[in-house]
């Protein structure tokens, strides 16, 4: 029966003179000591991070800001010119495009490397490649994380990535077994397949010990910066009608010549 | 006519081996360099700060991450309970409502000690504050940024964020501004009135050169990242369900007492 | 004190053998007897229409289904792109952009009628004409509600809408004063204006009695019809794609002319 | 190479003096002619419906307009007191809760009543039942449709909507299916399971020859309508205010009893 149940929350609460988020004093123990993106591992993981963990975390995110055109930031944009009054309308209609077919291969490759190891700790990173990519393969499904259709060869994202992780002492397992698949792929196919910027992050999310749910919870965390700066810019030097207006065109051009549609 | 006005944008673009944000090179530039708080400083300045201001920006970013249960994060919360498959879609919700009420008072300080300092560039601050208090007084509307229902009669954060602000050069005549605003005001009252954290990132705004408008943008990226914690924290230990209940409840027994409502 | 205010609503409640919504008992007082649009009304107006009213009432909303590719349903398309999985997410991403551009000027003409006619109710439409073309020229405001890049020189769903007006015995003074305002605009600048059809129904908000605000009510209803059968037209014959791809080609040739954007 | 595919759409064009919807005329064969739900069959559909596939449509969308405190219902009215300048902000969070847990369950039922027939179409509803239920039970998946923790042991709203069916000549063999499958469920657990309206309109969806998936279509048409009215019943008389200082209250009593939560 309602009522029966508490209604709790540990992520803050506040006090005539106290603000207290996660547990930590706000005034006292996060404001001049951490940004927006040591907040952001606190939302996904429940305690601030170490160091080097901020590091690559933060790296992750900057790499997911922005990316010019997307069909997010297009809708953001579109939005934008309808309801000029509403910025967060505008950056909400763009995170709601931030679904499977995006964001979802970030969780896709931090699900795929933690499951693979979950289900065999103690296999080595070539043997369990190799299995990855017989099991996706059979199922005829592409291994999320892998090709992109611009950054070929090699997507510069990823190399500067693992670079950062290294440094920080956070290229592990997981990304080993990326890098494993990597190979296996190249050498399968004879030609070289781009381990891609949502590849990477997926098997940084496993190295900073993050479920691979929470996959999705940095892309819209970093999109939502990203989105911002393209309301900014739709209201200084828009696009959106001349977008709206172009495809207005071509599908009445297009209808004009099939009337026969008519009923 | 359509196709007349190309299409254009400064935000981002890539090519096989580069890709470049806001004219910064991603990988070589970025990564490594910046956090996520920085890229938000560049979505909305269109250049990096300096180490100063991405100091003071970052607290106030850090400053609305997380107010606990709002209006926002319930709307969340609600939202995950029924779409438990969509994250983007409850971090969504919860943006819908950063509107007129609470991250418009960001944006009301911002503009207000902006207007008037453009007003009177060579006013000084006491008497710049009486005639806010003027103005709005003869319009009856409150002063946004100021008043707090809990945090009486001193708000922590603003102590904390002003105590920043002044390390790192950037507490200039917007602060002076609202601080003179709330002498004045005290004094008209005779009982301290709070500067609420609102209040004081509006003043910080203006500190950072940018234009009140940015104030929206501000409370869209911090809450964007502590509404992903309501989602997960939703997911570990619901409380969706059992305010649905008892509202449900309570609307329930009401309507039994007023069946004549029936036609 | 949070608990001391009771909360109620009388939209709709049930208990084991009952469904009351509005006052009406769901399955025997409408189900089978109302159709969505008469909830419309209900919804809007607390009770349900005379079937004068529903008629012109659901003429309003057939209106206003669907308009092909505008704004808001090409965000629709670019978030059913991204996240195909969530329906509801790509019409709510729809839903944001009709704001003040697009649907407010249903309110703004309803707006402007029903204000008109409370500051004179005793004058006549031609006289009010005048008054309302003076008052917005000497703001420099366009009238809501008049001129269409394509229906010129006469909007053919404002004809047929007044048409059923007058069938319906609901083309007053609303629809008169309207009337007069393209009258005197045409007058003054020697060539007709059209009033569209979002000016029509702002007039009709008016014959039903209902207030100007009910003018975004009534957009959002019915282009949410429309909306889902963009996302369904997209899942089986994609445009979103194509619009990205060019969009993110023309930007990234104008990019690369302009390449001294670097840092 | 983008620019090779023709952007098209058979929804919607206009030329000056025409406008067309679906194929439609929309001023001379939709205005005056149909009402808002039959614009929902025609976008879901592709064709009008007949007054029978009208009258059974209807109904389906009457039922779920409105039921009162949701949490879809709740984020509205949550969202709108946060930002009441934005209705379409308000009614696209309530949308977004229409996901998998609520409306999902319409799809469900649709989508298990086509395909048992699909699997087996000479088979009788009595056979196929079982088997549903042994299918379900396997998996240990609760059978979509069925259940109600209010509407006990029968739900009203289905007994009306198969009435309805049955006049109309649409109670074929998906209502038959859903009947069976209740009578199994009762005989092997010696009660009554309810089959409750969400089932009932999954039935109907194939006796209206849609596919299943259009049935989150149909409940997010239906709860737009709910929606707005939540957001003028919101304004008028106001409960989001109270539901949050309630929980807000809560939550502060619980953390204050939890202090050693701080770290």
């Amino acid at each position: 029966m309602a009522g029966d149940v508490p209604i709790r929350s540990s992520l803050g609460w506040s006090s005539a003179d106290r603000v207290v988020v996660h547990g930590y004093d706000l005034p006292g123990q996060l404001l001049g000591h951490v940004g927006l993106g040591e907040m952001g591992f606190l939302s996904l993981a429940g305690r601030l991070p170490e160091p080097d963990e901020a590091a690559v975390f933060e790296a992750c995110l900057v790499t997911l800001v922005e990316h010019g055109a997307t069909p997010s930031s297009l809708a953001t944009r579109l939005t934008a010119h309808g309801a000029p009054e509403s910025l967060q309308g505008a950056v909400a209609a763009g995170l709601l495009g931030l679904g499977d077919r995006f964001v979802g291969s970030i969780e896709g490759a931090a699900q795929l490397t933690q499951e693979a190891w979950d289900d065999a700790p103690d296999a080595d990173a070539t043997t369990l490649a190799a299995r990855v990519v017989d099991d996706f393969g059979r199922e005829r499904r592409p291994i999320p994380g892998f090709g992109h259709p611009v950054h070929r060869p090699v997507d510069p994202r990823t190399v500067r990535l693992f670079e950062i992780a290294e440094e920080h002492g956070r290229a592990g397992r997981f990304v080993e077994l990326m890098r494993s698949i990597a190979d296996e792929l190249a050498s399968r196919r004879g030609t070289p397949v781009p381990l891609n910027a949502t590849g990477a992050i997926g098997a940084l999310v496993g190295e900073l010990d993050l479920p691979w749910q929470a996959g999705r919870g940095i892309g819209v965390m970093a999109r939502t910066v990203g989105l911002v700066g393209h309301v900014l810019e739709e209201a200084a030097a828009p696009i959106a009608g001349e977008i709206w207006h172009r495809v207005d065109e071509e599908i009445r051009a297009g209808a004009s010549d099939a009337r026969e549609g008519d009923r």
